[in-house]
C-alpha cells in the first residue's frame, strides 16, 4: 500500500562528529575517499566506483549485482523468494525445492519483475528549492514541490528515455535526480531449495555463525535475447579473507539515525509497537492457515518469512530504543548540536526547529491511527483491495495535470504502476478472505465498532462475513477486466459494481483527506529540517552521508569475527559446517540438511558464511561485497542480532553484516548442485 | 494471576423469555426438571441428580467424573495436559508419548494437582444481604461483603473440614456457600500420546466432524490408597445414538448473557481485542521458541496449545459481537426489560440500573491498562514473578483479621494457595528470560517508556537485558527457600535482597490501589445488578439459570447434527475416519497417524467423536455426557465454531458440544492401547 509521500526522508545525521571506524552508507556521487584512504591507505578511484556503481541492481526492495556481461545477476535467496513463489504451482514449487534452467531457453520469465540500474545522478537542490520559495504555507510548499519534481522526473524520462527519480537526501537538505535503465523481461536462472537457501530458518535468521546458501540468480534480457552487460564483477574464487579490507554496493532502505529524540521516542511508544502489532497478527493468522494443508502452507510461505523478519528486527529496534542509555546519549548529541546553533548568529534560528518537528508530530497524532489503517491501507489486507484502489485513483489522477496527482500516479511512474497492476502473480481467494477478515476485525479494535466509518465498511455484517462477500464478489483477479477499467478510466469505474471498487470509493474521499493533511504535516517538517541541515552544513561542513533512502550506496569494512562473553566468534563458517549444525540440532525443521546436500562430495572445509564491519541494513541484502580489485568475494545476506539497532546508530563492536562466501557459493554450485553451465559463465 | 476479586459475577439472563429448547447450565439445587420434563417426557429425579452430582470432579480450570469405585477419574487429554508437561522431563516426554501404569504401583504422582468434588450447596443469600445492608459507600459494602463471605467460609471448613466457597450468582442476586471433598494426592493412570489426544492440532480445534481421542485417566487416593468412591458412572459399552437425550455435568467457565449492552460493546471494543493482542504476542513468542529445539518443544508444547485455543476462542467471540444484528438484537431486548421495569410502580428505581452499569465501568476506563498490567499481572509473565508476589502478599496479608485480607489470601483458600506455592514444577529460566522480556516490552509499549513506573520498572536497563538480570538474579525456583520466606512472613521477605521481591515490592502499592478502586466500580455494578435481579425475579419468576460461574451445572440435549450450505454435518464420526483425514491431509503435521495406531486392528467403524445440543462453554472439557440411565456414553471435549459464540447466547441451529464416545473410547483403550487393567476397572 503506497502511503502519504512526503519530502521528509531523513535528517542530515547528528553524529557526524562522532563517525566511527567503518560508520557510513555513502552516496556514490560523494564517496568516502578521504575516510578509506586515512583508515586503510586504499584510493577509491572514479573508474573503479563508476565501474561497481553500473554492476550493481536494485532488485525490488533488495540489491544485486551483475555477474557475467550476459546479464547475469547474483541475488539472495530471499530477495528472489517472491518471485520464486510466483512462478511456482501446486505441481512446481521452486521456491521450496529450488530451480536450474540448465541451458539458456529453459530460463524462466518472472512476472511483474522490475530490476534497475542506476546509470547517472544529478544534483537538482537548487531547482527545487527555487520553485519551493519561502512564504508559502505548507500546503503550497508540498503542491510546489509535487510539481517540480513531476516536472524534473518527465522531463529527464523525455530526454533520455531512463527511469528518473528526484530522491530527497538529508531531509530536503539536498534533492538529487536517480537515472536507471530498467530492464523488465527477468528470468531465473538457478535457485536452491528453500531448505539450503534459508538453513535455520526464522530461528537462525539474524544469528550468527550460519550457513545458508542464500543465492539466486536471475538474467535480464533485452529484445528477448541475453541483456549486453559490460559492466559485471568478476567472481573472486578464493573470496574474503580474515583482515581484508572489503566494499559493500546496495540499496540499504532505511536508517533513523538523524531523527530527532522526540521522534525516536514517537518510535518507541508508539509506531514500533503498533507495526509489531500488526506483524504479529499476520504472522499468526498465515502460520496457523499454513498449518491447514500443504498447500497453504506452500502459498503462505514467503509471506510468512517476511512477516518474521519484521517481526524480528522491529523487536530489536524496539529493545535498542527501549535502552535508557541509548536515549540519554541522543539527548545529549540533540542538546550539543542545539547549543552550537544558539552560539552562531547565523544560525541560531535552526535551534527551535527541532521543537517545531515534535509539535507537527504531535498535531498529527490524533489522526495517526486512521491514517496507518484507511490509507496506509492496514485495515484492508487484500491484494484485491489494492488492485481496486489503484483502478479507482487512476481514473480519477489521470484527469490532472502532471504535476497535481498524487505522487505514485505521475507520468514518469506509470511504467511501474502498470507493472504491478498487470501482474499474473496468483490471488487466493481463501487466503484473501482470512486476511481481509482479519485486517478489519484489526480496524475494529482499534477504531471500536460504533465508528461511523467502521459501520459503513461492515455493511452490517461481521468482519468475516464482510470479507467473505467483499472477495468472492469481486471479480479483479481477471486481467482482462483490470485492463478494462484501467485504460476506460473514471468513466469505466464508475460503471463498475465491483464490490471491492465500491469499498475503495467508499473510504476514497476519507483517505484523501487524511493523506493531504499527512503531506502537510510532512512539508512543516521538511522545512524544519531542512534549517537544521544548512545550519549543520555550514557549521560542519558537508562530507557525511545521509540516512538510509533505499538507493545505491557504498559501505565498507574490515572481514572479522568479534567477541563475546561467551568467547571469540570466528570471522567465517565452512560447508561442512552446515551438517555439523543439523547434526547438533537433531536435524529437526528448520536444521534438516537441504535434500541436495545428501550423499554430496564437497570440501567441507571451505568458507561458507562470514562477517565484516561494513555499515548496512535491511535493503542491502542481495549486495555484492567486492575487495579492493572490485571483484565479489561475496553476498550480503543479513546483519547478526547486534546490527539489527544499527538503523539508530552505527557500532563495529559486535555489529556485522552477514555474507554467503565466493569460494564457498562456487563450491555449492560445482559439488552440489552441479551447475556447470552457471559454473562455466560466473568463472569465465 | 489473580485480578481482583468482586462479588460482580454475571446478571441474571436477559434472555429468560426466549429460553431455546436445550439452553441452559442449570443449578444442580435449581434443575431443569419442567423444562426436560415438558420437551422430553423425562423426569429428573433427587436421586438421580446427586448420584451424577457426586460422580462429577472438579478438575481445575476443567471437569472430569469418577468412572470406577476405586477413585479413577475420566477427564480430556487437553485438561491433564499441564500435568502430564510437569512430570515430564527431556528423557519422559508423557505429554507427546502417553503414559500407561499396568499397575497400580506404576501409578504416577501430580504434583500441585487438586481436584475437587461438590458435597453440599447452601443459600446464603439472606445472611450476605444482611450484612451487606443499604447505606453503605462501595468500599464499606465491599468490605462487608468480604467479611461476611470470609466468616461463612471460614466457619464452614472449621465445622465440616470441607473446602468452602460462597459463589455469587445472578451478579449478586444470589449466594450460594459450595462445599468440596478435596483431594490432593492425584496420580496419573493413562494417556494417550498427544498426537491421538489432539489429533489435527490447533487447525481442527473448535472444529467438527473430529477424531481425538482427547481422554485421560487420573486416580485420587486417600492415605496412600485409591479413594472409596461409590457414586461413580457406569460406563456405557453402546454408548450415544443418534436422537438420544443426553445430560452433560460439568464447570462451564464463564458466560456474558447477562452482560448488558455497555458492558458488550466494551467487551468488543476494549478487553477482547487487548485480550488477543497479549495471546497473539504469546503464541508467535512459544512458537518461534519452540523452533530452537526439540527440547524447547517439550516445554513449550502444552503452554501453546492453551494459547492458541484462546486465541481461536476470543477470535470468534469478537466475530460474534462485531455482527451488527447481534448487537441490534440485544439492544432490543435490553430496552424490552428496561420498559417492564418503568412500567412496575415497583421497580421502576431498576430501569437506571443499565446506565449506572455503564457509568461505573466508564469511570474504572482511565486505570483498565494499568490495572492489567500491573494488578492483572500481563506485564510480568514468569513463574518467578508470580511466586515473589504471593510470598510478599502472603507475608503482609497473614498479619491482617481473616476478613480484611485479599481473597486469596484468606484461611479457606491457604490450603490451594500452599499447593500452587510449594508445587515442584520445573521452572525454565531461558524461556522466563524471553517470556519476562516479551510482556515487559508491551507495558513499555502501552504506557510508553516515559512513565515513571515503567521507568522504575525497567531499572535504567532495555527489556531483555532487566528480565535476564530479574531470572537469573532470582533463586525462588528453590522450593526450600520460598518455604522459608513463607514460613519467616512479613520479617523474613523485608530482608529478602531477591531482586524479583524487590520488583513485587517496588509495584505492590500501585496495585493495591489499582484493586481496591476495581473493587470499588465492581461493587457499585453489583448493586445495581442486585436492583435488576430483584425486578426480574418479582416480575419474571426465577425459574431461569444465572450465567456460568466455573461452578457445577447440568446441561441437556439431543444426540444430533445439523445443517449446513455445503451439506449434512453427521452425528458422529468413527475411529477409521482418523485414518481416512490423516490420509486426505497427506499425513503432515497435524494430521500424521499416531505412533500407537500404526498396524493395529480395530473396529473401524465404532463410532469416535459425536455431537449434541446441550449448553457448554469453556471449562465443561472433561464433562461426562450421561443417559437417562445416568450411565457415562460420552465426555465432552470441544464445542464446534458456530457454538464459540454461545457465551453471549444460546443457539440449537448449528452449534454444538463435540464428545469422545465411550464405545469408542473403550475400542481405543481396548484395541489400539491394550490397557487391561483399565479396561477391566471401567466395565466391571
Amino acid at each position: 500500500m503506497v502511503a502519504g509521500i512526503t519530502r521528509v526522508v531523513w535528517l542530515v545525521s547528528l553524529v557526524t562528529a562522532m563517525v566511527q571506524a567503518d560508520e557510513g552508507m555513502w552516496l556514490f556521487n560523494k564517496p568516502p575517499v578521504r575516510q578509506v584512504r586515512e583508515a586503510y591507505g586504499f584510493e577509491i578511484k572514479k573508474d573503479w566506483l563508476d565501474h561497481l556503481q553500473r554492476s550493481s541492481v536494485h532488485f525490488g526492495g533488495g540489491s544485486g549485482s551483475f555477474v557475467s556481461n550476459e546479464g547475469l545477476i547474483l541475488t539472495n535467496h530471499h530477495v528472489g523468494a517472491g518471485t520464486l513463489e510466483k512462478l511456482s504451482s501446486p505441481e512446481h514449487d521452486y521456491l521450496k525445492n529450488g530451480f536450474y534452467a540448465p541451458t539458456l531457453g529453459e530460463e524462466l520469465r518472472c512476472p511483474d519483475l522490475e530490476l534497475n540500474v542506476l546509470v547517472s545522478i544529478e544534483d537538482v537542490t537548487q531547482r527545487v528549492n527555487a520553485a519551493v520559495a519561502a512564504g508559502k504555507t505548507p500546503q503550497e510548499s508540498f503542491a510546489a514541490w509535487r510539481e517540480v519534481a513531476a516536472k524534473i522526473e518527465s522531463e529527464s524520462l523525455a530526454s533520455t528515455g531512463l527511469r528518473s527519480d528526484v530522491v530527497t537526501l538529508y531531509r530536503g537538505g539536498a534533492y538529487h535526480l536517480y537515472r536507471y535503465k530498467r530492464y523488465t523481461d527477468v528470468r531465473l536462472v538457478f535457485a536452491p531449495e528453500k531448505q539450503a537457501g534459508a538453513f535455520g530458518g526464522d530461528p537462525d535468521n539474524f544469528e550468527y555463525p550460519r550457513f545458508c546458501l542464500d543465492l539466486c540468480f536471475f538474467r535480464v534480457y533485452e529484445n528477448g535475447q541475453p541483456a549486453k552487460t559490460p559492466d559485471y564483477l568478476k567472481w573472486s574464487i578464493s573470496g574474503a579473507k580474515e583482515g581484508d579490507l572489503v566494499f559493500v554496493s546496495g540499496h540499504p532502505g532505511r536508517t533513523n539515525r538523524a531523527d530527532t529524540l522526540a521522534e525516536l521516542t514517537l518510535a518507541r511508544d508508539t509506531s514500533l509497537p503498533e507495526h509489531l502489532d500488526v506483524l504479529l497478527r499476520n504472522e499468526t493468522l498465515l502460520s496457523n492457515w499454513s498449518a491447514r494443508s500443504e498447500e497453504n502452507r506452500r502459498r503462505a510461505s514467503g509471506m510468512i518469512t517476511g512477516i518474521q523478519n519484521g517481526r524480528k528486527s522491529t523487536e530489536a529496534k524496539l529493545e535498542g530504543l527501549l535502552d535508557p542509555a541509548f536515549m540519554d546519549r541522543k539527548a545529549a548529541s540533540e542538546a550539543k548540536i542545539k547549543e552550537s546553533f544558539l552560539a552562531s548568529a547565523e544560525w541560531k534560528s535552526a535551534a527551535t526547529a527541532f521543537d517545531e518537528i515534535a509539535q507537527a508530530h504531535e498535531a498529527q497524532r490524533a489522526s495517526s491511527s486512521r491514517m496507518r489503517l484507511i490509507e496506509g491501507g492496514e485495515a484492508f489486507n487484500s491484494m484485491l483491495f489494492g488492485i481496486a484502489r489503484t483502478l479507482l485513483r487512476s481514473g480519477q489522477e489521470t484527469t490532472k495535470p502532471d504535476g497535481e496527482r498524487l505522487h505514485e500516479f505521475r507520468d514518469a511512474a506509470r511504467p511501474s504502476l502498470e507493472l504491478g497492476l498487470f501482474s499474473s502473480r496468483p490471488i487466493y481467494k481463501d487466503l484473501e478472505i482470512e486476511k481481509l477478515a482479519n485486517s478489519l476485525t484489526y480496524l475494529c479494535g482499534i477504531l471500536g465498532g460504533n465508528d461511523p466509518l467502521v459501520t459503513q465498511i461492515l455493511g452490517g455484517k461481521p468482519p468475516h462475513e464482510r470479507a467473505a462477500e467483499l472477495i468472492t464478489g469481486s471479480h479483479l483477479e481477471d486481467l482482462t477486466l483490470r485492463h478494462r477499467l484501467y485504460e476506460g478510466g473514471a468513466t469505466a469505474i464508475a460503471e463498475s459494481t465491483d464490490p471491492m471498487i465500491a469499498l475503495a470509493r467508499l473510504i476514497d474521499p476519507v483517505g484523501r483527506a487524511l493523506r493531504t493533511k499527512s503531506e502537510e504535516t510532512g512539508e512543516t517538517i521538511t522545512e524544519a529540517s531542512q534549517r537544521i541541515a544548512r545550519a549543520r552544513f555550514a557549521l560542519e561542513g558537508d562530507s557525511h552521508y545521509p540516512d538510509a533512502t533505499g538507493t545505491l550506496r557504498l559501505a565498507y569494512g574490515t572481514v572479522k569475527g568479534y567477541q563475546t562473553v561467551e568467547g571469540k566468534v570466528p570471522w567465517c563458517t565452512t560447508l561442512g559446517g552446515l551438517l555439523k549444525k543439523s547434526a547438533d540440532q537433531g536435524a529437526i525443521a528448520p536444521y534438516q540438511i537441504p535434500a541436495n546436500w545428501e550423499n554430496k562430495t564437497f570440501a567441507a572445509e571451505s568458507p561458507f558464511n562470514f562477517i565484516c564491519t561494513a555499515d548496512i541494513t535491511g535493503g542491502n541484502s542481495g549486495s555484492p561485497v567486492v575487495n579492493t580489485k572490485g571483484e565479489l568475494v561475496g553476498l550480503i545476506f543479513d546483519g547478526n542480532a547486534p546490527s539489527l539497532i544499527l538503523g539508530y546508530g552505527y557500532s563495529d563492536k559486535t555489529a556485522r553484516a552477514v555474507s554467503v562466501h565466493s569460494a564457498g557459493m562456487l563450491e555449492a554450485l560445482r559439488s552440489i548442485y552441479r551447475t556447470s553451465r552457471l559454473v562455466e559463465e560466473i568463472t569465465r
